[in-house]
């Protein structure tokens, strides 16, 4: 086995440049998953990961159409019944590219600029997906898997549909294994390896409150009526109150209080204030009261504005009185918050707060739990041992920000944790423009995979 | 003369076919002065207008090029000294049409349906424009003029812009009149002529507040600094407390109160509750306490959200914490506000309450005080009756919402007064989608005019 190892690791080596030709191509598919002008692109992403699958050896390839967006699965089962069966997660799905004009270079052609790769999905998470696939690619390469291997490629990851949820619970016997491996997420920096043990949960609304029947001149009617765009000002400044916390009633009823010592583990993070304040830019530091930012962002819920829309935003002045005003607003979860609860909250919040000179609807559109995984399972411990291999460190166990909310499907449906260990960086520009990669830690991380995969051999 | 009055009205009513072709000429040009893609279509309607001038027998017709948008001016001076000088106001531009899938019919192709005419500019004021030109042509063409006459048409009214003011203080000479007609205010109701004699000012600003130098992923950093959007609501919130009043420091403190003899005449319009429920649609009425609708969009100021915007507003969701969210926000002022310290009472405003977790940036695009008209001089006096020789009724006299900056400006640099009266209706949708004007009250109201300008001769 050992020679096995040292054959896989010197073949990812000799195809080191094909990978990031590979990953190239499947950054050029802007699959953008929120946006049905991109449905097209969609189906093809899903058709080139299949490709992609079956020309890496993987068996009963196939895509499963959705409601919404399909489904890639592969498996290559050759280890026997006495060998580990590794499910491994990933999607194809991006998030849009926009705002377009804040982006040095184009979103769907992928640029390499010294050490890293520029181009939407570069880390969240094509590269992560072409990590995972291109590890087990060098081991089928050189010999026998040594341990059964599952492959589930989604693409709705990025708009939090319900499909995914519902395949996995109708296709729990294909779907058997023993452990996960989910690469969607992230390290603390380039030379720390991170095992992520708590993702958050999400919970997205669109909030859209009417005033007027239509648009109004603002000078003829503006003062008899409540301006819904101040309206909806009004509500969400309403939701947070002068600590930082979410006023939802409710919100943090249901809240596990951090313990002391996971507060300490928390506050051996890289990422201090100093980190968040040159990373985000901010001309200052924000935030719920008596929490660091490593806990705001991991371990306590949050509400944000996603977006807001109203009226004239165009170039000039135009003196229209709105008739609408619409918000984007999302929720981070931690354990044991409901997305659904939460939506009840929002909606109670309305109930009690909106004025009766305006009218509002609430979609939410979005719903994932949170999730929080063993921090000493073998499958963690054999990744914390293939990191050390090629880190030279034990990894760190965060908590982290996002919301992956397979993790806890996994959980429920197949009664199996994951290990959460990716290799993006906090300095990746997810979701935002100039979204990259870091290569040589991405490099690195298909090295530990291999290694990960040899260690939970037999 | 008496002969001379009864052959203009004859030769109107012969004409009033042309009179409406010609409003849709007009209404075709899409003269929007606030989107620089419409700079031909202005410089279009400068030139439309120049040939209609010398078409009704006008002289010293001449297209004034300013910064921004041109003036168009002619007169027609042959009564003499002796004569009275009336100088004819109008404004030739016309607010975007946007938000286009409001509007029932192409905004630029006018468009008849009963006694409507549905068209952007219809009532604001290209309509307007055209009732004042006929009424004078339907005199010029079947004998002199019984007062000389001098026509200015601008193309920055609802832009708010500078130039003409600087123009009227550079051209006094050419402008020197006895009183002036502003036609860009409206009637309450088909059956009730109006004389405005107070008009709002404006103070027109966008307000920036930016966060994180770059959009963010909401789960990554969100609870670690302070969303733009949320910051922003915030700040609108607090523009207004509790009882509708404007918070911006020292707002009402130079406003002179309103006398209860005024408060009286004002109590007598039609606008009722019920009207502003009805017209606005909106669930309930809204404002400032302790006075009615009337006074709220006539005699008193508000502050108004025109726009708002920030992140992600496409369909679906974008778990995008935004970098900056921007608001268009305008004031409109009563007597004696000067709209250049609203700009530093907004800013005031913005020191003493934007918290240090975010920047912003203000700029004022427009700039207009208030004016009050005489409402006892020989004008309103010979409009008054030429009112009731139309509509068999005395004119209201009201305050008006909206602002027309040139009222104050004639009064400042040619030392005269307005009669302010016009024939859109309160119902017209004036700057929303499906403006339109009511052709019934417009063809009356060029009736009027030449009633009035025979009242005006000796």
């Amino acid at each position: 086995m050992s020679n096995h190892r040292d054959l896989a690791l010197s073949y990812f080596q000799d195809h080191e440049e094909e990978i990031i030709r590979k990953l190239k191509n499947f950054i050029s598919i802007p699959s953008v998953s929120t946006d049905p002008a991109h449905k097209e692109d969609i189906q093809k992403a899903a058709q080139w990961l299949k490709e992609e699958l079956i020309d890496m050896g993987m068996e009963d390839v196939e895509i499963y159409p959705t409601p919404k967006h399909p489904i890639v699965y592969g498996q290559k089962l050759d280890a026997g019944e006495d060998a580990y069966t590794v499910l491994i997660y990933g999607h194809y799905d991006v998030q849009p590219e926009d705002p377009l004009d804040e982006w040095d270079t184009d979103p769907f052609v992928a640029t390499i600029q010294g050490e890293e790769m520029y181009g939407r999905g570069a880390t969240d998470m094509k590269g992560q997906v072409i990590a995972s696939l291109s590890a087990v690619k060098a081991i089928t390469e050189t010999g026998d898997l040594p341990l059964n291997v599952k492959i589930l490629i989604e693409g709705e990851e990025e708009i939090g549909g319900p499909n995914l949820g519902r395949f996995i619970r109708d296709h729990q016997e294909m779907l058997a294994c023993d452990f996960a491996l989910n690469p969607d997420t992230g390290m603390l920096a380039p030379d720390l390896p991170t095992i992520t043990y708590a993702l958050r949960g999400l919970a997205y609304f669109e909030l859209r409150v009417y005033g007027p029947k239509q648009d109004l001149h603002s000078g003829q009617f503006g003062g008899a009526v409540h301006n819904p765009a101040q309206a909806l000002s009004e509500l969400i400044a309403g939701m947070h109150d002068e600590k930082g916390k979410v006023t939802l009633p409710g919100f943090y009823d249901d809240i596990l209080p951090l313990e002391e010592e996971e507060r300490e583990e928390l506050s051996r993070s890289p990422l201090d204030e100093a980190f968040y304040l040159k990373e985000t830019g901010a001309p200052a530091l924000w935030g719920e009261e008596g929490y660091s930012p490593t806990e705001r962002v991991g371990a306590r819920p949050t509400l944000e504005i996603n977006g807001l829309y109203s009226g004239f935003i165009g170039e000039g002045s135009k003196t229209v009185l709105p008739s609408y005003a619409m918000a984007k607003i999302s929720t981070r979860l931690v354990p044991d918050q409901d997305p659904d609860q939460v939506g009840e909250q929002l909606e109670r919040y309305l109930t009690e707060n909106a004025p009766a000179t305006v009218r509002w609807e609430l979609d939410q559109l979005a719903s994932s739990p949170a999730s929080l995984s063993d921090r000493t399972s073998p499958w963690v411990e054999a990744y914390a041992q293939a990191a050390e291999t090629v880190w030279s460190k034990r990894p760190l166990f965060k908590r982290e920000g996002g919301s992956v909310p397979v993790v806890g499907e996994f959980q429920e449906y197949l009664g199996v944790e994951c290990v959460n260990a990716g290799f993006g960086l906090p300095t990746d520009n997810l979701h935002g423009p100039n979204e990259k990669v870091h290569l040589p830690t991405l490099k690195k991380g298909i090295q530990a995979l291999i290694h990960f995969f040899f260690n939970l051999g037999r």
